[in-house]
């Protein structure tokens, strides 16, 4: 019998889509770990077990094989990329083109997802959840209009865009999948955002796309 | 007479936390540049004008001497660091330290910011301020709290904490202050929160800081 080495550990929900975009960075520079579900529906977030992982009561967290604690979705891929700089590069050299890839992820991370986070839409319309589709289609619709403008004005072409920024995978696209799969999630027309559109159905054929997909998690229902 | 050097121009409000966190990154790096208020008050980032800036209609916007537009504050902020890394560095050198940093960036641009946004709390009480207020001091108290918990695991002391992250200033420092200044908007008791109290005491007294407040910005009432 051999030692294991230790592997590092994620929590996550196979649906969230911060835990999406950690999954595919995990792939992406081909870091072994083990998964941990944490059931959003059933709240297990709140748990005082998992308040001592992540004192936040989110996901994803991420634990070193040293047993430090990392939280929030991008701090852990931007981790990745500082300690796996060579492996699929996240970001372009060029600083210019590694700001239009932290536009782009911010623009989702900080203005479209958090607007449309289960949570934060059950406290505004808590006993309407026709409201709260209605809510997440009109926000996620008004992000994408001008995240459309902004992949345009880079030079984005609507039937040959493969990546948001460049000609690789950037993390702008792990942000991209996850967010598009919300909108479809939430009924928004997609096809009003052809830019985006030929982006995710490009990325999507990648395997790396494949495997980490929510429907694809052992958490998943089947 | 010489030829003006071309400087860089940056779109903000007083204000605007997030236009503050480009301020004191531009302090920090030591770059001039023009400043364009854009008053929210009176809706000027929805204007036609300003949306062919920033197709998002947000603020803050930087651009560059040749004229490339950069917006979303966190991805100008690593623009300039990336730009300029040698001068006042806002990130550690150590990936596990720069992981806290950007952990605590974005428990507040992607966690409580948004949630407080002014826009958006308008959108869910459109006919009770008061309400208003109530909603950014609970969802701000809820996201320090979780903050002060993640500062005293990483080892900060509340008696003499100076800094979120190591002996120096952070982009975390950049997020964390003008939060705090919101969270005294909003009647938030910092007294519950004596780590993000301390840091908050401290940063207070670098010049940088001090120049940057938004009461010494010009388009500030007098």
């Amino acid at each position: 019998m051999t030692d294991e080495t230790k592997k590092s550990v994620l929590y996550g929900y196979f649906r969230s889509s911060a835990t999406w975009r950690v999954r595919l960075a995990l792939a992406y520079k081909n870091v072994d770990y083990d998964y941990r579900p944490i059931n959003l529906l059933k709240q297990e977030q709140r748990s005082e077990e998992f308040e001592k992982v992540n004192p936040s009561k989110k996901i994803p967290a991420y634990i070193l094989p040293d047993g430090k604690v990392l939280t929030q979705s991008m701090a852990i891929v931007d981790y990745l990329e500082d300690t796996y700089p060579e492996k699929n590069p996240l970001l372009p050299k060029n600083p210019y083109e590694r700001a239009l890839v932290r536009e782009i992820v911010n623009e989702i991370a900080c203005d479209i997802h958090p607007i449309q986070n289960p949570a934060l839409m059950a406290e505004i319309f808590p006993d309407n959840v026709d409201k709260r589709t209605e809510w997440a289609r009109s926000h996620i619709a008004t992000g994408f209009k001008a995240l459309e403008s902004k992949l345009a004005a880079a030079g984005r072409d609507s039937k040959e865009a493969k990546y948001c920024v460049g000609n690789n995978v950037t993390m702008a696209d792990l942000v991209l999948v996850p967010q598009y799969y919300n909108g479809k999630r939430f009924s928004v027309d997609m096809s009003e955002y052809p830019i985006i559109d030929s982006i995710f159905k490009h990325l999507m054929t990648l395997p790396e796309f494949k495997a980490t997909a929510p429907e694809n998690q052992p958490d998943a229902p089947q």
